[in-house]
């Protein structure tokens, strides 16, 4: 089994379209770079949405995830971009992302970011 | 005591009909088989609900439960499925299935699902 | 001392009448038998409360509780009839019984109900 | 440093009185007497509340729960007296008293009274 | 790397103007004088907010809160003043702050703030 | 499947006679009786032995804990009678048991007994 | 049921003489005077004995632990003296005495003192 | 990826032979079926050994594991048996199965084998 | 009531020197300054000792940790220093001090140094 | 402050070098890859070592930690690597080191190895 990281994130269709449910990750394996001194962060990273159509496959997740291994990324703005990546592909009823990121200079600082998907055509 | 696993749910009558409130039930012990790899995974299963006119019976939950160990499912698929079965039998006011899968990936995966009954005529 | 179970809940006079308050007690020692088999089940029993002019005194409580240890009793009618026998001789506010019985059949049952005393009139 | 226990209860003024903030406290050393059999009990009692004009000075709550060593008194009664005589020091928004007091006969019993302030005139 | 304690907080742009998010963190490392006594006091300070326009960078927020090592400063005041400072500097949506102190005179005690923003033109 | 207390406790032969291995149990399910008041009594039983030629069957021990439920016994009694009742069945290398009781009194008491088997004839 | 502290230590036989097991109390409910201040000082007491003729009576412990509510007694004086009573009441195998204080100028003490019996003639 | 359960352990050879040091896995994804009543049982299992010339292969752990899921096994019977068969494959210093299996009438059991290997020609 | 930090331990004659026994201290509010970039860190003390003549007074221990609020001072150095510094004043039959710092680099240290007293002539 | 991972191992002058006593360290932020499939693995390094002549620096254990970020390394190599490169810069009375790896397979792995210094002539 050989894999590679990727910002494609892959989806397969609803099982369950007509019920309004949630679904949960957390991945306590999530690292990048400090933009300002270059060097490794680390954070578990937790998701939780609710589906319309599609529903995000987990593997390409992983590699999603990895893919941030050698990218500079403020706290800030990485989660804000987990975030936006995710609804691209999916366009859910809601979705957050939170990033958990250890210590810093004696500060443990969590980013959680939500969005809100516009209202359907009834 | 020899049980097989089965499909069927029983149910017994709401010791007190009148009145709303909440049954919960935690089962650490669920396991199915992955349909990509074949692979068993493992959850425990939450289920809370209020019933109407009946109540599930702890047995056959048990053996309801086992029934999905030689079953191929999804995590998204099998935790509806749970909740779909359990409303067919109950008709409940409301009731909820949690699914919290052990971590594949380095991914902890929840989902949770809800069904709310139609109002009933007054 | 010498002291023997009883069904008889004992009350005092709410020391404070004027005041919506909450009285919470928290019993890890109520043991019931099963009606299906005979065999014995444990729970913790939880209560809170909010009095109007009766608040249930301890030491009844206690012996009330005990008075189940010989009685046949499902989980779900068993956490109702405590709930119906505390509101017959308090006449509260509010009521919730809690039951949080021990595992039986690999599964862990929680049953709660509450009642919600009728408007008085002002 | 010589002290005594004293029901006076000493304040200060809010140093940022145009804003609603909360102030808790925690002490884990509260005894009183039983007043039925004249044995020690012992809690903890929390404290929260929204100050208006005028704070609780820190050294005279512990006097002022110290006062409470030689007395009888009720759980429920001394939870609902605290409750009383802060308000009446400190005229607050609101203000909340909890006590969480040790197992008697195997039973677990906390206590928690409100209080919320008129409206003051605008 | 030689630093100096300071009252300067400085901030950056947020870097997702347009989405309502929250950013937490927690310093374990607070330490400040009594006014009374002069001795040390210490807390954990927990801040959280949702920018509007600008972020509080880290590495100033660190040297802002170790500038409290040698000030006087009471529980209620010190918190208060944690709030304005941020809010005066970042102008968010919602600011909360939460001094969480170790125990003096065997009470633990936690003082909680927050501001919200004026509406913004829209 | 209806089944009653017992004082027989079953045994079946060692799977692996030849090693030195430990078998432990923890039972949250134990009740008695108060000799002095004839209240009830709870705690936890741990056993834990390293088998000679017998080891002692679940069910069995399970018959036999739930036969103490209308017994008068102290805890030191109590807890040592159990040890007797095991070794004098199994024969063990060695056996530890532990009553970890509820609290009376305010006080929580455990007590741990320990057998070791006479040396067996090399 | 009236009671009221007493140092008298009840015993009572020990009902397995021929055995070396252990006894083990917790106590959270101490409280004593510090002998300085004269406010009240509070400690969990945790006793574990191997007994030898005598057991200690639970209700009488109970009480003798009451009486120190009005003594002055610091911290390492007090734990010893708890052993040397036990020690004259039981003469055991051997007994430990640990005084568990709360917090203290921001100082947790824990003191431990162990009694180890003559060796008696064989 | 598709895998099936296995009896086979693989094993590689020990990168670091010169040195006496220790390997832990711990796995909560065992499951067997209960010879008397064809029922599943769930385990934590826990490893933990000191290699010679052999370590094991993580990947053929995971299906040997798996290879229980459709055997019957008694709980003393199954630990003992994964351990002689890590043993047989991997010849080490010493290793220890541990097998924590989940509450079954009331009772938590755990079975805990040790192979210490025979001292090697020097 | 006015203190200042100190470097002297105060020290009062053993209560029960004929006894062998342990005082354990855990100090949650300890603070220096890092010698390399003057930055302050933060540590909890914990401190074991067995007493001969000399136990250390509580108050003067809290202002001899105090004292180092202002020194610049590395993890192992400190917490020699402070056992160096008991040392000569308690001279105990054994003392241990555990220096536990708060995360710097993303690496928790802890340090921890023993005495041993020369045997005394008996 | 830039600064890049490094393979070299900092040290400096043991401050009390006539003591037997001993330092941990815990960092929670290892990662390298899995040498079968490229992809990421994540670690708690724990390190507890009594030094001789020399310790080990901080900054330079977290470069040479993070020096492992784009290495492919087996669970047992990589904590034996670490064990050699430490006693190799250090020359420690002992020195142990823990891999404490995030799950695999379904399996949580800890690797412990243990260098004892060769005894120095007295």
């Amino acid at each position: 089994m050989s894999t590679v990281p990727s910002r494609e994130l892959a989806s397969f269709a609803n099982p369950r379209p007509g019920r309004d449910y949630e679904i949960r990750f957390e991945c306590p394996e999530f690292t990048c770079l400090c933009p300002m001194t270059g060097q490794p962060d680390f954070a578990t990273i937790r998701i939780r949405y609710r589906p319309r159509a599609r529903c995000v496959e987990l593997k390409s997740l992983k590699l999603y995830l990895w893919s941030f291994r050698d990218t500079g990324a403020f706290h800030e703005a990485v989660t804000n971009q987990i975030l936006d990546d995710l609804v691209a592909v999916l366009d859910p009823e809601s979705l957050e992302v939170e990033g958990d990121f250890l210590v810093r200079g004696g500060i443990h600082t969590v980013v959680r970011a939500r969005h809100v998907g516009a209202p359907q055509p009834g």
